[in-house]
């Protein structure tokens, strides 16, 4: 029994979507030389191409091959190049060596994206005949949302590979005009306790793993009115942070020695003054800016030497509620780069500038259950070892992001946009 | 300004306590030969020798070096060797590296336990003329508390040095008589949901880490009458469970992958029959006694294989509310290896056997907050990565279980006496 | 006081050979895409962009910088990446991270190249005025001998970066026709004992690892008249050559383990016929010709299971000296392959085709001393763990090789292309 | 066809030596406590009770049970554990592993010594009546000296494993009395070139490396005196040798870099005076001794820094033609450590002290053949790698040591008595 076709507003939404956020992958490697789109410069760095080869395998091997009848994979060698981690349509081939991939060319990637982009544009026209035209609309809409996920980790990892290249080679010399800095005093804003509906209700797009919608109990609490900054970071290095095992998780210390952690990463000392690697280039030490790039353990050993601690996942959710996140600093803003907290909000920077580590290890939420299959993989076999993240960064599209959204790394993962924001117990 | 001193009976006790728990980790040592006292089979894993040392390390460390007036260290060089973690007493001998030390032998390790037993014995006769006695108490009781989790991992290492040599060497051929087998079929007990408290109460001992006892909300959900049993776990082996990838978490596949696991530890197939190393020696796998040695990957994997998930630690607290954990099979048993269940009860085996898997990451209490200084270390900082397990095994000391008892291990680790009891939602 | 400048004509010579070899390694990357110059896939190989960019900073490094008034480098950073091992001008980036440097572009390496070009020229032309003249005819005659050894080490490379590709790009589909294939018999050739002079002479240019020339003493010999086959060491793999560790040094027998060799490096099994990667893409073996891409560890091995050994490079060395090496199959074939010995001489293949493995590991001759200076690193401190090889190969300029030509790789090395010839006691 | 027998007197020597190598190897451990026995420091380290096993084992698996008619193994699990690398016989426990065995327990080594004492007794009782008394009256020898191997090998692992305990124990506090220290200065003998011959003449027991007895050419050549002492090498750390790489070969420096290499092994600066660990104790290093324990990239970093080098085994073999090496500092001494050189001799501790690295990489001299089945794995699979050593040192028993001895490590190895004697060109 096939679905009722979706209305055909719908499916014009979704075609312009579709373009829309295919094109914003492009864009964003407009200004990097072919050279830089092949460069893996740690196992969790992917090249550019890999990037943009990968999301089009997701929607070939996930919609077009089961979907479009009669499609021919482009080239039948990229199932294994460029599956990621879904064990279930095949061995993929080994993350650490996606950099010794000179070939499918740069050339021959954009060939594959405009492959898939006239394939899915067929699908999308004749999805009004289709017998699963639901299931698919739902699946293009996945797809996108994939994409613009690879839209974030494409910044960080071109930032990976400038910033570690001795040349410290900037993706662009204009990026944006900064704001004006502004001195926004720290405070604490109280939020109450009780029982407390969190997760996605449903309404539009969300992930697996943001469902379902369940209650929780808090106890009132205290939030940070905006993100910790490089200034109060600094104190914290000043002040011996680094060399003070009794901060630390057990595990954090170890990474401190093992990996010798000074400050966050991107940062270098010269002639006796900080610098930051940014997408523009090196950079002083702004103080005002929320400090970036720190690790779960970091932020956790900062809390515990402000005599403060993270907030929770829910905590964050919970105080997030009445707040817009829609206005913050997003990758449409072409920063790249978070910004000083700008008066005028309670509670500031919520959504953009930086993720914001919780303190939750990233689990399922009661009754989770994944969704049968390879697309299964998506989020459900993570949920291990991992904290949950909030609120979207500088690096995120603005629309992709949602209060119950629930990213997560490993507590030693310093790549990604990542910052602080304090809590403590009311 | 001092204490007021606490009852002779209390110290009675206490003294009485302290002779008994000592004597408790000779006795388990009795069976070993000078040699099994110095290996270290892998980095997880101590010598005996280091544990004997350790455990009185503890005492001399936080309760006799500040609190004994005049007191001399045995021997300085052991505050660098017997340190097992404690950054904040002075950095640690490398961990990885205690079976490179011959030195102590094992007669000057039995002599630095009598001496710190003169000592603390000392310190316990003049408690009632001491102005810091009730804090004393509280550090004695701690130090025993320790020293049983030691007792624990005593018997677990000498279980991994003996069965890690191609000798299989038995750590006592006569242990104890097994009980009966006995079929007891799986069911399933239904338990309510609801706000519910965990967490201790407060009266009479219990770690840092199991306060503050405070709401959670559950659903009503199902937990099993018994343990998994190993013929339940050799049907997932049979059916291929350790070669499908979709049943694992990510970081599980990758263990199976890199370590080879084929089947719990200890485990090994001889003419094509299981069998499975015991202290007892190597014996064909009973397929009715619970299954053992298994990491919280492969009990994940069991689950999914099985269609049902494992337990929260809120919800195994909760189920154990009204159940007496008391009767169970436990160190003083003298088995060391876990029993088949016996009928008569709704819920079996929940106190000692096997240590239950829950799928709870190990954190912090809501408002949890570690104790100031060095013993602040015991518990807090480990917080990260790691998994609760609940209810005790047969190398658990039957005194020193709780219901409330949060014990937690990294989600590969097997050598402990790990085991799976499933639940489901409702 | 100054050098007499050398004759003109020498300095037209001079010329002229560099502007063919500057050349060649230009014309030996025409077949590549620009991304196939990033690729690092394992830290022998380098990127064949660092390849053309090294050896221009040879030439700035030890010419231009010196020797030219006023010279100012292209960029002052490249001092740092593009300087291979020379310790005594700064401590190098690192070796396994070539692969990480997506910059500069190989555009910006190409107008380095120029920018290199343009100023040796300014030198050679000015060189009759100039005080240091004939030291500077010399070390630019090693400078090109240096970028010889590099053009080897660009193709080898380029192979590894194809090679490891699954998609198995070829470098060239059509490379050159192959000559006939032809049976011939292997046969021994005796070769007489006595005091025998080996190293380089003085006339025309060696590296001074050949020199000083001195006698030794050698037995009557015997040497195969041509390189080992495909057939032959088919026969090796097949009676079970890899699975024996009575045939392998001791070191050897752990690489076969470690590595999982069950072939030559580049051999695959399809459809149980053995596959051989190629410059010319995948190609079923062909068994006249000479087996290549093995270790010291396997050439060592076939000899013993052969019965036989392998030269010394005293016996090599010996053994050409009547024979001219000049007509082999070098890298100006453009074949980039080992061909089928061709019958009409008495030793065949001496030159060209693979390197052939000796017996012999690389030391200092007798009285040798390294040069002073930076200079002196090329060739002395690499006098310990490598074995020698001697005859050049398929990736050889003609006019690089010498009989007295030493060149060395540790045993476990199979990238190179490298073959055997055995040899026997009379 | 049988041997004729030896005679009486040949057995009867044998006999005695029998008894007094495998009483002397037990006597060595005569100061060690049962934990002593078991650990294994590094994997280079073989614990003590491995040694004193395997040596048995030796006796066992290569004269009982092939010669011993009816003979039954002490026990079949022990050719597994106590084989170190004869791939012929079985696949040897991991060498890395070692130290993880507490059984057998050191009593029970012993009483495998015992039994295999009493059937070679039995065995050599009989010998006259055996048809291949001849043969085994070789092996008998070989085991031996293949005892005494391990005799020396015990000593420097027992130093290792004390040494690297942070107490620092001591194996004897009263070794022996030092003679008197003197400062013998460094004089040069000249030694002539010519056609010499080198290799053991076939009078005696020598092992399968040290033949086939052959001619080499040598130039005339100078070579030190005495061996270098802890003073002229503490000029060569104090003239920043461990900081300049220009002086070490390109493995060396990596060494050095990796392995943190600051002064020679157990060399430690405490309040500003360099001490060593010696089987005594911590001492502070006296000046006038030889340096000892110091790789062969130290040895060659230190004689370039010195502007010599180090001689060729066959320069050293010819220099200790016409010298005795017998009245030197030996195992028997008692005293473990090397001695400062006494005035009266032309070329002093030749024999004794330390073992002196030659240049000479340990490969087979021309015609050499290793003796079929297992038992040529002694020698001939190390041929690889390895850098040859000379003259014995204070750990080896006097008469094992002969001029044509070869000695072989690696070149980064330090833990055995090893140290350098300068050569030059004359």
């Amino acid at each position: 029994m096939s679905d009722s076709p979706p209305p055909a507003s719908v499916i014009i939404a979704l075609s312009e979507s579709y373009s829309r956020v295919r094109r914003q992958s492009e864009s964003l490697c407009e200004p990097l030389v072919v050279e830089d789109y092949v460069v893996q410069t740690m196992p969790d760095v992917s090249p550019p191409k890999w990037h943009l080869a990968h999301v089009s395998w997701f929607f070939e091997t996930f919609i077009l091959a089961p979907h479009l009848p009669g499609y021919r994979p482009f080239n039948p060698g990229f199932n294994y190049l460029f599956n990621s981690y879904y064990q279930g349509v095949g061995t993929p081939f080994p993350r650490a060596q996606r950099g010794f991939l000179s070939r499918p060319s740069v050339a021959e990637v954009y060939s594959y994206r405009a492959h898939i982009d006239t394939h899915i544009s067929e699908l999308i026209t004749n999805l009004d005949c289709h017998r699963d035209s639901l299931k698919i609309c739902e699946l293009i809409l996945l797809g996108l949302n994939h994409e613009q996920q690879h839209q974030e980790l494409l910044m960080t990892d071109i930032k990976h590979i400038l910033g570690s290249n001795p040349l410290l080679p900037a993706y662009s010399k204009k990026i944006a005009q900064n704001v004006q800095n502004s001195m926004v005093a720290l405070a604490w804003v109280k939020l109450p306790g009780g029982k407390v509906a969190i997760g996605h209700d449903g309404k539009g797009f969300c992930f697996d793993n943001e469902s379902p919608r369940h209650n929780v109990l808090l106890n009132e609490f205290l939030l940070a009115n905006r993100l910790t900054t490089n200034a109060e970071y600094l104190q914290f290095i000043n002040d011996g942070g680094y060399e003070n095992p009794l901060l630390w998780l057990s595990d954090g210390w170890a990474a401190v020695q093992n990996e010798c952690w000074k400050a966050p990463l991107y940062w270098r000392r010269i002639d006796n003054t900080w610098h930051i690697f940014t997408l523009e280039g090196l950079k002083p030490v702004n103080p005002d800016e929320p400090v970036c790039h720190v690790s779960y353990f970091e932020a956790d050993a900062y809390a515990a030497w402000a005599g403060k601690r993270l907030p929770t996942e829910a905590e964050w959710e919970h105080a997030a509620a009445d707040e817009d996140l829609t206005q913050g600093n997003f990758l449409e803003s072409g920063r790249f780069h978070p910004l000083p907290a700008q008066t005028g909000k309670r509670l500031m920077q919520l959504g953009g500038d930086v993720w914001e580590w919780t303190q939750s290890p990233y689990i399922a939420y009661p009754g989770y259950r994944p969704p049968e299959g390879a697309i299964g993989e998506y989020n459900g076999k993570f949920m291990c070892n991992q904290i949950v993240l909030r609120g979207g960064s500088c690096a995120t599209p603005a629309d992709h992001i949602r209060k119950t959204y629930r990213n997560f790394f490993y507590p030693h993962n310093r790549w990604q946009f990542m910052g602080i924001r304090l809590a403590a117990d009311a």
